[in-house]
């Protein structure tokens, strides 16, 4: 079989077809397809149809709800409950968002408190979308646990990424995604498809000694960026994402998760703040002095820019779509 | 001469009658002296006596108002406003806190504006005081540039670190305070006077090559911690506490900034959540449970527990304040 070239529609329609086909209602298969094709409009693969095999895998083994409602509660003036419903996060996500954002516009800041969903995705995703509507915005959520703590010798912290977008001037937010580990787990994976070792400071083996073996990382635990400093990220959003709102932390996750490699139960935190609101004498021109500077400087780029120059391109280009994934991916078409 | 050993009480009125000396008034002095007091007995040296000199140089050459007069403005439910009138930053974030705690336990969040002011210490002392008071915090501050962006070879950001604090039940915070540098300023400064190197990635020399040699880092620019990611920290930090809030940015203080080697004119952002508002079953408690896995296991700590252990050992121990510190505090002293 050839790989495949779709268009973006083509993906999410495809995506669309799976997730209903194996236990979607429309609602639910519409948001997650959205967010795929969004990754793969930008490039980001590791989330985007890649995904769509293991979105399947937890539907059909029950963990994950197709048919979500999710709920909206205001528990105090800023702070917007979404209870999942053991859905998907995008439903979930895209319900939040209008309440979230007028209580940031009418308060000055808010959160969205998201309970009961299963975070498969980047989180970019959601912080952009409030930039887009001239917010700053933080979003917070943990995993089951992968990342051992800084002087620890077995995993204890999901991956627990933290991600960050401001609004720009008529362009697309700067909007910044990082797990708070050193590398990727699909970074490691990548460097186990192609034979490589991994740098120092990546991982720890089953032992809990240092490695670079990416076999006996995936076994043993991955480290923190930065060390103490990234392990001290991933303890903060550990008790924002879990805690604060009334939802599992990493370890408590992989207490009960079902191992199936799909996204556990779990929450996510994200807060809103309405720029216009904090005294700044327009503070997205502000802002973007700041990056004109920043880019002036040789070897210095913007956090995320390389997916928007993949967003620019994609709606001509194209998608290629590795052919073992679109063998697996027309299987499930077809089951 | 000898290394003095002081109480805490003495070190504090130490400070006090410097201060006093040299520029600030009763209640400018005194918050400062807290400041100084509170670093000490938490064994956070570079935050210490050490940095007397430095308020002492900034006040003499009129960068600093020693009788600032910071005034409280709201500019929205959740938004408080400090302008600190270009004094040191104690006396304004004292000034700042009630109202914070208050619109925080309204709303559910609420957020501390602080401008016009020359932050010269740690954060921890802020997060964890409204931590104090049962409230999650964070806060940002930025400074005159001293570390590299990611990929680029001269300074661009300040030290820019970032605090969390969460609050426990019956004992301190936990609190983390890390500057997006890989080594604190500070802690390079003091490599420099004990004649010591510091490891790898740690900075660059004035051509913009890696050196492990203090003195060129100083002079040439430091490295954000966890490459990339760190750099992407730095980027939020100069947002919130700059274009946010109607301050600078890292490279505009250093446009302005008359290089006296204290901090610049600049902004602090602090966010304070009210974990009761956020929707989880006794949160505190939670978090307990999740310190409790974390710390049984072999080698880990919880950020912060070295200046708690400190703290409660100080009263008794007193401090040693090293000898050419001492001869330049009598110096100030006697002046």
């Amino acid at each position: 079989m050839e790989p495949a070239h779709i268009t973006l529609g083509e993906c999410h329609a495809i995506a669309m077809e799976v997730l209903t086909r194996h236990g979607c209602d429309e609602a639910n298969a519409r948001a997650v397809a959205d967010t795929i094709a969004a990754a793969e409009r930008d490039h980001a693969y590791s989330h985007g149809l890649f995904r769509l095999p293991g979105y399947v895998t937890s539907l059909k083994n029950g963990k994950v709800n197709g048919k979500a409602r999710p709920t909206v509660e205001r528990l105090a003036p800023t702070v917007v409950r979404i209870h999942g419903d053991r859905g998907y996060a995008p439903l979930a996500l895209e319900i939040g968002r209008a309440p979230l954002i007028e209580a940031a516009r009418e308060f000055g800041m808010a959160a969205l408190a998201v309970t009961r969903i299963h975070h498969f995705a980047a989180l970019w995703p959601e912080t952009s979308a409030l930039a887009e509507e001239g917010l700053a915005a933080f979003a917070f959520t943990s995993s089951p646990p992968y990342l051992a703590a800084a002087g620890g010798r077995t995993k204890f912290f999901g991956t627990n990424p933290m991600s960050f977008a401001w609004p720009r001037k008529g362009r697309a937010p700067m909007a910044f995604d990082q797990a708070s580990a050193a590398m990727a787990r699909g970074e490691i994976q990548i460097h186990l498809r192609d034979g490589k070792t991994v740098p120092d400071g990546v991982g720890l083996d089953p032992e809990g000694n240092p490695t670079n073996d990416p076999v006996a990382i995936l076994e043993g635990a991955q480290l923190p960026f930065g060390g103490y400093k990234g392990s001290a990220i991933a303890l903060m959003v550990d008790l924002l994402a879990g805690p604060l709102i009334g939802e599992v932390t990493s370890i408590e996750a992989g207490d009960v998760d079902n191992g199936d490699g799909g996204a556990a139960t779990g929450g996510e935190l994200i807060l809103a703040l309405d720029p216009a609101r904090f005294g700044g004498d327009d503070p997205i021109a502000h802002g973007e002095r700041l990056f004109e500077r920043m880019l002036a400087q040789e070897g210095v780029r913007l956090p995320g820019d390389r997916r928007l120059i993949a967003r620019a391109e994609t709606p001509e280009n194209g998608i290629d779509v590795p052919t073992s994934l679109w063998e697996t991916i027309d299987a499930l078409r077809a089951a």
